[in-house]
């Protein structure tokens, strides 16, 4: 089994990476060859496994044609994880296209050159897709009507997808991705990025900020869910995705009140405390504007799995921050 | 009031410049000038408007820069026409891909480029965006899950000019067209070809041939309608259409044993005698994934309308047909 990742060294890629080489399995085979596309090199130093060859590429998928030779290899399963993030696409319409876009229809053609149709296609999109004047509850049938350029060109390589797979020419595979709760590291540029920052920094002794308000509700899961469910849509059977290869994984609906009621319960008054209220209207605006309430039916029926609770998301994070100390 | 036409020779586009050159207005200023842009020449002889400046340009919109030198004259509406048909676009990929997609993209970019931000831009798109298991009544709000790589490239295209327009790089509208009946001429490589074959044909004392069930049911429009709502999209405020620029038009559901009777009434048990019912799978199959029930909340909000009955279909056309003769 030749599993192919772009995206490699991105935050999903490195776990996905960890995950595939512990398991060493895929879909029931043994997994022998892992390619890893990314212009940054994945760290794998604490990674290791005997019985899988490694080998990191230094590509930039919206070069023209990076992929072919990659491709000409013909991988088992691609998880194609590169693209740029929303307020990059939003502040760079040509940027957004080119990669998240074009390089993943150029992938599609290159599936499509080397007759990879038996290759199974994962990608990742996001709630992005979508926006506006939305239903109190979102279903597997709720129009796209995204309201960002990043969501808009998530949605169109969705279609092609869906497309492609319907023609043969691919076995694709798109998970609309939840917010990711909660994210390690430092604080980002992401609208979303509060949400992990007040749980994660007063957890560890300093101070975040919250900019919106504590009645708004997001979707959210953990990355341990995010990276097995891009594992399960790796090995779930593409024709039981019926008429669209899209689903929205089973995310937890939680208010930010509820998130801050996790800290206190887990950080006591302390830690509350730490989170300063500043609002900020257009984080708000933004964040407001991704639905929160979702039936993943779609998502259940192709045994895909969410996080039961929102103090299963902290408990697992306290584990990972222990296990790294 | 200058006015660019695409496909301006096909069905549509000549029905279009006709309503236009016997208007003389649009959005209630004067037209001065018609830009008509197809490979063909439109049939303009019987046309006069002394008052309009007519140009034909025989250009290829899938060429690169096709349509640079045309957008630099700043033209205040755009009519996007120009595509290949379903049954093309299914049997040749890149072709569909070539004229539906990239050069809906490059006409955007086009008006990028000349800065036409208050262009309007009206495309057509179809009933193909939506497809699989549907509910028995489609809404504005629907999933488009097209199963055909023509509906796949329109769906594509409509997301692309609602992100564009919602940049503020363009002001598109995007009218999804139930399907045309009764057309003029001869069958073509649509699907949907039999539909006016079935009636236009034995009424015309020749025989034809209905290739699908008789309890399929399609969602209809007639030509004048179409045409009516086309210039309707071009006057109505963009603004209008809130978080996507797509709007599905207001058809009427028939079946074709609706459709058959409707035949009878007018031409006798003679004239349906003349239909001969071959069926054809693969026809079948992709009328039977165009849906056929709607409740068309938008277009009624936003003016748009259409057909009170299929008699009145029926009538206009035979109307049409003795005017010509």
């Amino acid at each position: 089994m030749h599993v192919l990742i772009t995206g490699a060294a991105g935050f999903l890629g490195q776990r996905l990476i960890a995950a595939l080489l512990d398991r060493g399995r895929l879909d029931g085979q043994a997994l022998t060859r892992l390619t890893l596309i990314d212009p940054a090199a994945p760290a794998l130093e604490s990674l290791s496994n005997d019985a899988i060859d490694v080998e990191c590429r230094d590509l930039d998928i919206a070069e023209p044609g990076a992929l072919n030779a990659s491709l000409g290899e013909r991988p088992d399963v691609i998880f194609h994880l590169a693209a740029v993030v929303s307020a990059e696409a939003e502040a760079d319409l040509d940027l957004g296209m080119t990669v998240n876009f074009d390089a993943t229809r150029a992938l599609l053609e290159g599936c499509r050159r080397y007759a990879l149709s038996a290759t199974r296609l994962v990608m990742t999109s996001s709630v992005a897709v979508y926006g506006g004047e939305l239903p109190e509850v979102l279903d597997d049938m709720t129009a796209l009507t995204p309201q960002s350029s990043y969501g808009t060109q998530k949605a169109m390589c969705e279609l092609l997808i869906s497309d492609y797979s319907r023609r043969g020419l691919i076995d694709g595979r798109v998970l609309r991705l939840p917010t990711i709760m909660i994210r390690p590291g430092r604080p980002n540029a992401a609208a979303s990025s509060f949400a992990s920052s007040i749980l994660r920094e007063p957890l560890g002794g300093e101070t975040a900020i919250c900019p919106v308000s504590t009645e708004l509700e997001m979707f959210v899961m953990s990355p341990g869910k995010v990276v097995a469910a891009l594992i399960h849509g790796a090995e779930v059977s593409g024709d039981d995705f019926g008429a669209s290869r899209s689903v929205m994984l089973p995310g937890l609906t939680v208010s930010v009140a509820e998130m801050l009621e996790a800290l206190r319960r887990h950080g006591g008054e302390q830690a509350l405390a730490r989170v300063e209220h500043h609002h900020n209207k257009d984080i708000e605006t933004i964040v407001a504007s991704w639905p929160a309430r979702f039936r993943t039916d779609k998502a259940k029926r192709l045994g895909f799995a969410g996080d039961d609770d929102f103090r299963e998301i902290v408990e697992s994070h306290l584990r990972e921050r222990a296990a790294s100390m």
